[in-house]
């Protein structure tokens, strides 16, 4: 059986034909689900609509009848693709109007820019009627708010600043003065979901090590999720208020009352089955993770990367703050650059090739002594598709590390996939091993 | 009016709860759509849907009212979360069965990795009543294909790989067939796409420059999409076969008779207006291009990276074959590796600071000098958020280049945005500086 849905939950409409095309990451979606939850919202549906009134019109319909908060994010721009506001127009029968607060706020904002209006931008100040203006503070498009039958359309710019900033000064406080008016006195859906990633085990043995610790009904629901970053691992648990019946429809078990200290033990279950492999809570990154046990041993590293070009490094600073820990490092693409930069010796590059463990761990004494890094991480592999030789096959990658002792390791690693997903898994592997060694040096 | 919509339009679901969140792409819509249109089906709405059967039932009978094709990614596999099959079973009413076909394909694909399937791979063998099984030639997982209503439902896999493959061999065959055997002889719909990418102006300057070109009430669709690498412009034309009336209420035009020439000469009228900053056209990339440019003059490039920290290193090694043309670099992050790697003379750094035009017109020589490469590319700026000073604000950026001629100058940039997009249109911005200066040697 399909119950109806609870009312209290929400659904992001995104807009733009190049979504749609799936070339570009909507990044709002994750802020909007994350800000709702917050509120006691749900996100149970998001969909992707191209740039026509049609469309558009059709998907805010369909959501008015299963949501009860609508998101619209995009199609609020100056040029002729932009066409939300005629969508919404549409499907709520409000002609569209210039209103003179959308106007003059638009007029501001681009005047503290040194400019004014053009025809293009004049179109951004018209407001289906009867809709709330809602302040842009970083662009030039206003924004909207407006009631649907039973829902209410929040309709956002596409940038992701713009509707971030937008959607907590203006549609956060409908949101809750309509939650407090209403019936739904306290919130009436309550989410708990915790996240926690690990690298060096597949999604099936992840599954394996940790399912039995949820019996079978629990009403925390277990998410493993697979990517070139490594497995994650997700536990979620929806609560709905004032007594409504579990929609016992749905594969999440709601109603239920497992608290946050329930969720926390199961996760800590989770993640001593799992200790060492998990390597961050959350929005917690590898590249974040490494830097601070650096900071925190008052130790800096440098890297000499070949296969991977330059992203380790690249991930390493984007981290802010990251030039207190990273020294920087060399992409030694060509053989040329391993000797002359990194003084690996040439007969060992003729004896062994240049991908080899021999290599890699020359690669990360000379980063090292060159750099005046406390720690050197090196890498060399083959990310394909060409360049495989007789014994060497794509994939194939080793990871130096040089460490305050002198020493320096290399370990083998052979990984699968396009050029891009061998790069990234490759990054990854290389910052796992700093993890790894600068975890198992400190004390505990 | 919101009229009917053709039989032949399709709607990609993509299932998973990670993907509700937004935190990761799904790669497999612009295949998906992509492949669709050659078969001349319009993909006209993508939605994303949880981990739920109840919200993936929904989402496929809401499909199912509007669609004539369906595609459905992910929730195929073995984990207790993959709830495709079940979600599928309840809106088609077709019980779930263990088909001996998939157990088949399942059991023998596991072989080829020494394995045999474990309970939780068992389930995938379950398919719903009546659907055609669709084997994985990739993975464990196998697809299925069931008709409902007027619509066909293709289940496939989430990883990409599976699912392009298996639309390829399993799906595409399926569409062309019904295609074939029902009213639509012909394909019902033909798009004609065509995309650019610029970089260095804003926005709105691309469209006052290029709107006047296309007259109002032209059925050609202009899309202009801004992001950190630029502006791209899109032209697309959708005609509906045998004489379907134009949904007039569409805002895209349908079926007046524009051919790929008129296109093209819009295209090429558009290009000529907005040349010298179009750098790529449909899915080809900066750094693609830079590395097409360095080879075809036979020239090799290496780069010296302070704020970007490996980005633009990382973003060449992207383009399989770079190792021709690309020698490698450093990344410079402290001052010390600039003066030690660079040979960025000491008083310099002292008087005008590590983020000024003479340091980074010296690292640009000193990266050439001591690579041996043609072109020695260099960066210094402040991403932020931290590191500004008094006359130097975060988005300072500096991109130095030294030539064959042993010349090298600097540009000054100011960007806007966070850390990561500092970043990102810093290495846009120098990589198109490469690219300018290697366009304006090349004799045209």
């Amino acid at each position: 059986m399909i119950g109806k849905p609870p009312a209290s939950f929400a659904e992001i409409i995104a807009i733009g034909s190049e979504l749609l095309l799936g070339g570009r990451l909507d990044s709002n979606s994750l802020f909007l689900t994350e800000a709702l939850a917050r509120e006691g919202v749900e996100v149970r549906y998001k969909s992707v609509v191209g740039d026509a009134v049609r469309d558009i019109a059709r998907a805010i319909g369909t959501a008015a009848r299963r949501a009860r908060w609508i998101v619209v994010t995009g199609g609020l721009g100056p040029t002729s693709d932009d066409c939300t506001r005629e969508a919404v127009s549409f499907v709520t029968k409000r002609p569209l109007q210039v209103r003179a607060e959308a106007l003059r706020q638009m007029t501001e904002r681009l005047a503290t820019w040194n400019r004014v209006p053009n025809d293009a931008q004049l179109r951004q100040a018209l407001i289906p009627r009867g809709a709330l203006v809602l302040a842009n503070p970083v662009g030039s498009a206003p924004g909207f708010a407006v009631r649907h039958g039973q829902a209410l359309i929040a309709a956002l710019p596409g940038v992701p600043a713009e509707a971030q900033q937008m959607f907590e000064t203006s549609v956060v406080p409908l949101i809750r003065a309509k939650l407090k008016a209403g019936k739904e006195a306290r919130p009436a859906v309550r989410i708990i979901r915790r996240l926690f990633h690990t690298f060096g085990l597949p999604e099936s043995e992840v599954q394996a090590k940790i399912a039995h610790l949820l019996p079978p009904g629990s009403p925390i629901r277990l998410g493993i999720y697979a990517s070139p970053l490594g497995v994650s691992v997700s536990l979620t648990v929806i609560h709905e208020g004032r007594g409504r019946s579990p929609a016992s429809s749905s594969s999440i078990d709601r109603g239920r009352s497992v608290g946050e200290e329930a969720v926390e033990r199961t996760l800590g279950a989770m993640r001593d089955q799992l200790a060492p492999f998990v390597y961050a809570d959350e929005a917690d990154t590898m590249e974040s993770v490494v830097g601070r046990l650096l900071s925190q041993q008052s130790l800096t590293l440098a890297v000499a990367e070949s296969c991977t070009g330059g992203l380790i490094g690249h991930r390493l600073t984007q981290v802010p703050g990251s030039s207190d820990y990273f020294e920087g490092g060399v992409i030694c693409y060509s053989n040329r650059m391993k000797q002359d930069w990194l003084a690996v010796p040439e007969p060992l590059l003729r004896q062994h090739g240049a991908v080899s463990a021999e290599v890699a761990a020359a690669m990360a004494r000379g980063i090292r002594a060159r750099s005046g890094a406390s720690l050197g991480l090196s890498i060399t592999g083959i990310a394909g598709p060409g360049g495989a030789t007789p014994g060497k096959p794509v994939g194939l990658v080793y990871i130096g590390l040089a460490t305050p002792d002198g020493q320096a390791q290399a370990k083998e690693f052979r990984f699968h996939g396009t050029r891009d997903m061998i790069k990234l898994r490759s990054s990854q592997a290389a910052l796992d091993r700093v993890r790894r060694w600068l975890l198992e040096r400190r004390p505990t």
